[in-house]
């Protein structure tokens, strides 16, 4: 017999942000492997004698090679088990989410995917920018900020900078390391140094904060920001000032630090 | 005294995709705005006596203006009532949500932003096509299909074509009224007639249709599809002959056509 793998977005941060079918999903699953993104808050949902795998962690500074993840997705679904992946914001933002459907599907195990809300979307969203906007920005692109590295590479398999929009927002995802090198090719590109831009270090969560400024200044202003931290370049930024609706560490809805933040249970 | 408002995304279409945190604040509304995109059965999961208000009703084709779904807001809010702005997939990711949030802050009305799973991620998703691949896109844009009708009036509010970045995936939502228009504008940019194209037709619901093609054959054969629908450029689409794992109609997780498909209920 053979069980099935379920690949779940666990949202952006606020744990409140997984949708109600991956919570079910959650709630049922004999396996979780999850990685260091997901809020661990999220892992108390899991059934007491479900199987909890880290597949972030890293020893000795190595993450678990990818190809080991698939292999052990494969493995329990063939032991009849009800496995969830449970992967920060959107599986197949970035992520490798399809990379693990491509194993699986190549071994024959059923699988089903469950969308998560994109930090790409919802941090800008927490810190109050809207990524379009009627009068600002008809399109958005989101890019990994890995692409820096990729650049550097002989392998080049990033996006060639050139070709970047010149209108609408950006969003780069992961790319707070590579702050400087963002900001100087966006410049050589032709955007104005008067870009705004934000940096939202920890978004959607108590610990959120974010640092404001313009391409020319950014780099400077946001030195002292570490991982996990989303870029947003473009106008909209400056709603902002107006739309700054969510305050770190103020309760919200269905976040509540001293109790099960979830409210929601089973029938 | 004053209510608050939350702008919440309903999801794409499937109703288990709305977060936990949108469906806690929809089952404790006094009053919920909708319109035409959200899932009926959400709003069977609000309060027997709340007070519910199609906006996106077109009596004599005509639709609610913003400015007057803005004032319902601050007067229900006003009212001292907890108010739910339901909108199909995220609030920010076009529909108006961030004009919403301003006529609010400008009220001086207290409100929060609950992001949605977009569909501009998770329809592609549901058609076996992630946005991002490793190998294949590692970025990508989403462009509202209104855009054609900006370009033809003299306001000229959509973004420049000719800034479409070349490389990472193109996602427009709302396009397919104007298929054969962005096609032509797609190889006037220097796409290649091969590339591949998906169009998506009321993605992740049991209704879901795709039709597939390349930007040369995708009006033609696309012909017969109304809106709502998704609209898909760039390699990943390939994915799909291996990842289709949604089969319209199957049953899924959280969803059950004869019986309530939300399967948690408020502790």
């Amino acid at each position: 017999m053979t069980g099935i793998v379920y690949i779940v977005g666990a949202g952006p941060g606020d744990p409140g942000l997984i949708t109600v079918k991956g919570l079910d999903c959650l709630r049922r699953a004999d396996v979780v492997l999850f990685d260091r993104l997901a809020d661990r808050r999220l892992l108390d949902e899991a059934r007491g004698d479900a199987e909890l795998i880290d597949v972030g962690k890293e020893p000795a500074r190595h993450r678990r090679p990818q190809s080991e993840i698939n292999a052990l997705l494969i493995v329990k679904a063939r032991e009849d088990k009800t496995v969830v992946r449970l992967k920060g914001g959107d599986p197949f933002v970035f992520g490798r989410g399809g990379e693990e459907c491509e194993a699986l599907a190549e071994a024959g195990i059923p699988f089903e995917v469950v969308p998560g809300v994109s930090s790409a979307i919802a941090v800008p969203a927490y810190a109050g920018i809207p990524v379009t906007h009627r009068e600002m920005a008809r399109s958005f692109t989101v890019i990994t900020g890995h692409t820096c590295e990729a650049q550097k590479s002989e392998s080049g398999q990033g996006p060639d900078w050139t070709s970047l929009p010149r209108t609408g927002t950006l969003v780069f995802l992961m790319g707070v390391g590579h702050l400087p090198e963002i900001a100087r090719r966006l410049a050589a590109h032709g955007c104005s140094p008067d870009t705004p831009v934000a940096v939202i270090h920890r978004g959607t969560t108590p610990a959120q904060r974010v640092v404001e400024g313009t391409l020319a200044d950014i780099a400077e202003r946001a030195g002292g920001i570490q991982a996990p931290a989303t870029l947003v370049v473009g106008d909209v930024v400056h709603l902002r000032g107006k739309l700054d609706w969510f305050h770190a560490g103020r309760e919200t809805v269905s976040t509540d630090p001293d109790e099960s933040f979830l409210t929601l249970e089973t029938r």
